[in-house]
This record gives structure tokens, sequence and C-alpha cells, in this order.
């Protein structure tokens, strides 16, 4: 996969994008990130790339010819490319997104920055309009660092097998359970007796149930979800309702 | 502000953390912002900080020892300090979550990576557990540079007044309406003739009738929020049901 990041700070990418996962997949040449400064396309003389905005305000917004110019060159030759926006009114990034977008061989993310990029380029170019979350941040370098890391780990041959993703939050629709690592009592806090047991079927139960209550505590949203979905056989359903029924009556109790 | 943040790779955040809006916050004195090695504390011979998860499973887990001892040092002498841990688990951030971290004196930020972190330290440290949204990272140090780049541009004295953020998304709720710099035509795509026009009243309907026109599209669950608020007046909640049902019965006709 080739990742060029249109940017106006195209080394805030090195020192993250070369490390841990995304270094090693870099290295064994599955992805190739290209930081690339759109000012290298300006055709201004003082290499200026952005003006006010037409209507009045104080913000600046990044000119279309630069960011035209750049987009030209870099899907030239290209029959597959999506162009990644990103933005806060974007469509909010999950998990299934960073699913399709992993499949692509070709993307080009486009960092704005001041008030935005013009809309003309947006309405021309852009296929994917994305936001990270409901929150403002100053550009879209970090937001595009984020769901590069993200996809780059669902790539075959990008993760190895002691960095197996079948257990972690919203793979499985519910939070993670909690984990504890040695030793087995800490400045007087001991582990949970049921995890030095031994007895994988009791542990098994113990971390479902204990992903179910975290999940209705802090995320009923996709208690509902887990109940729609075709990947959750029916025998397991009836399980993970029973557990829920006991959790619910628990926390009536109490 | 004084941001603390325990991590096993403190070089990814040189590149980030300096430049732009933070850059210049720290050269001002504003916020201090201490990337700290989680591997400096560990008492182990050969600086080892993870170790097996109880109960059987892939993934390594950071150790209680290196986490406490570090949290020891750093919270020494603080009277108030939040702990934030970065976790797929956490509450989903977002803007009012920013604002109230914005005002705190002493943030520690804590990166987990692997598995995460054994849940002793969580239950014994961790004041706030958050989440920048759905979707799986490889450590807690991207999560970390957003909430700190969010946070940071709401402290006073950080943005200087054309960085003003009265008008950015989420800020009033809505969408942000497109923008539009010279030159007026470009390869054929004109500017909305109203941002031309100089009629300030035309510019801001037709700036809010777009902003409606996006939100609707996108988020309509942000709409459904809008007319609770209290900051918005009466006459001017009117106006944006009268723009509303316009735009609805517009769509009604395609």
């Amino acid at each position: 996969m080739i990742i060029d990041i249109l940017t106006l700070f195209p080394e805030m990418f090195n020192g993250v994008m070369n490390k841990s996962i995304l270094g090693r997949a870099q290295e064994k040449g599955i992805i190739e990130i290209n930081p690339i400064n759109i000012r290298d396309f300006s055709k201004d003389k003082h290499k200026r790339v952005d003006d006010y905005t037409y209507g009045g305000g104080s913000g600046m917004v990044l000119m279309s010819q630069p960011l035209n110019d750049a987009l030209d060159s870099l899907t030239m030759g290209k029959n597959d490319c999506r162009v990644i926006y990103l933005s806060p009114k974007g469509n909010t990034f999950n998990q299934s997104m960073a699913n399709s977008l992993s499949k692509e061989n070709n993307l080009i993310f486009l960092c704005g920055h001041y008030e935005g990029i013009d809309q003309r380029i947006i309405d021309k170019w852009v296929t994917d309009e994305i936001s990270i979350g409901d929150y403002v941040l100053t550009g879209g370098e970090l937001p595009a660092m984020v769901i590069i890391d993200s996809i780059s780990r669902l790539i075959p041959g990008v993760l190895n097998k002691s960095q197996s993703f079948i257990d972690e939050s919203f793979y499985n629709g519910l939070l993670e359970y909690p984990h504890y690592t040695r030793p087995a009592v800490y400045n007087g806090q001991p582990v949970p007796e049921v995890l030095l047991s031994g007895n994988h079927k009791l542990i098994d139960e113990w971390r479902t149930r204990e992903s179910l209550r975290i999940t209705i505590e802090r995320r009923p949203d996709l208690i509902n979800q887990l109940f729609n979905r075709e990947d959750i056989n029916f025998k397991e359903k009836a399980k993970l309702r029973k557990l829920l029924d006991e959790l619910l009556e628990d926390n009536k109790d109490k």
C-alpha cells in the first residue's frame, strides 16, 4: 500500500511513522508512507498557499492551485486511489471504515490547517471526508496519523501472531476485560483468584462477564448492536443474554 | 499547565509537540510537555516492563512496578493532578471533556501498549480513562497527542485572535459551512455568488443554511441536541427551525 500525505508540516510525521509497528511494516516493504509538502506545489513567488476566506471571517483558507497541482501529480497513472480529507465535518471514523480502507492500494491524505481548504478541491477530488471524533484540532496531521495507524494494523503481514488482534475492543463488539500480570499481589492488591486457577472455562466466563459489565457501564450503545450481529451464533447469543440478565439483576440489588 | 507523558516511545512526541500552535505555546511558557520513558523506572536488571497476562492470552501487559514508581514520583508534592489513561474502553473524548481538562494545572498521560496495563494501576491511580474513538490503535501515544492538541487550543493565550475558534465545528453545535478563497473562478469552478456580494446579512444566512444542510446530511444526531441548548436564544432557535423546515422540504422534492 502506498500512502501519500499532503501537509504543510511533513516533518511532523517522521518521528511517529517510523516507530513500532508502522516502522517495521515500512521496513518489510508492506507499506510506503510519503509525507509531501503542499508548499512545494505553490506557483506563487513567495510560496504562499493560503488566502482570506470569501465572505469575511478571521481564518485563512488553503488555496486551490497548490492542492490541485499536487493531486494531479500524485494521482497520475493511478486507476484506483482514495483521497481522504481530514475534517471535523467528515463522517466519524470507526473500525469498519478502517477495514474498508485497509483493502486499498493507494491512499492520499489531505491535511488542512487554518480554517480549512477551498471547497472546490473537496468537490473535485475528495472521495472520503473523515473526522476522528467530535473535538477541534489544529490540523489534519494527527488525525491522518491515527487513521494510518489503525488501517496498517489490518493489512496482512503487518502484525505478527503475538500481536493478535482478535481479542481487542471493538473487534468483538464489547469493551475488553481487565488484564493483570505478575506479581499475584502488588502493594497489597491481589489479582482476581479465578485468573490464577488454571480453569480455562471459568476464566473465559469471568472475562466475558467483565467485558459485558464494563460495556453496560460505559457504552450501553454497544450492547444493543450486539444482538443484531450475524457473526455471533444463536447459542452464544443465548449465553450472552443470560450473563446480561444476571448482571442487570446484580445492579438492581445495589 | 504541566503535562507529563508516561510512554515507552518518548521520542515519538518530539517532532509533533514542538510544531505549530503547541510549539509556540511551549515557547511562551504557557504549557510544559514532558515525555518520560516508563522503562527508566523499571527495577528489573534487563529494564523489562511487561509480562504475560494472567489467565492466558497472546498479548503482553505493562507491569505494576515501573508504572507505580513513575506515578509516585510524578505526583509527589502535587495536590491536584488528573491521571489520564488512554484506552479503547475509556469514555469517548469530546469537546466538553477538552474544556474540562483545559482548566487543570497538572495532567499525566499514561500510554499503554501491547494488551494494556495491569488493572491494579488503573484502580489505584487513574482519574480519567479516555478513548478518542471506536477504532483500535497500536498504543496510547497518538491519542495522547490528539487530546493534548485539543485542550491546548482552549488555554487562554495559546491561540491569537486570528486563530479565533468561535466559528468552528462543534463549538456552535453544527458542522461548519464551506470555505472558498481566491480566485473567484478556478479551473471553471466558480465561488458561490452570494459570497462575493458584500451583503453580510445574505452571507450569514447562506452560511447558516449550509451548516444546517451539511449537519442534516452527515450528523443528524447533532440537530436534536441543538434545540436543547441554553446558549442559543429563542429568536435564533425560531430562525434555525424555519431554515430547517425549508431544507427538509427541499429534500422531499428531490
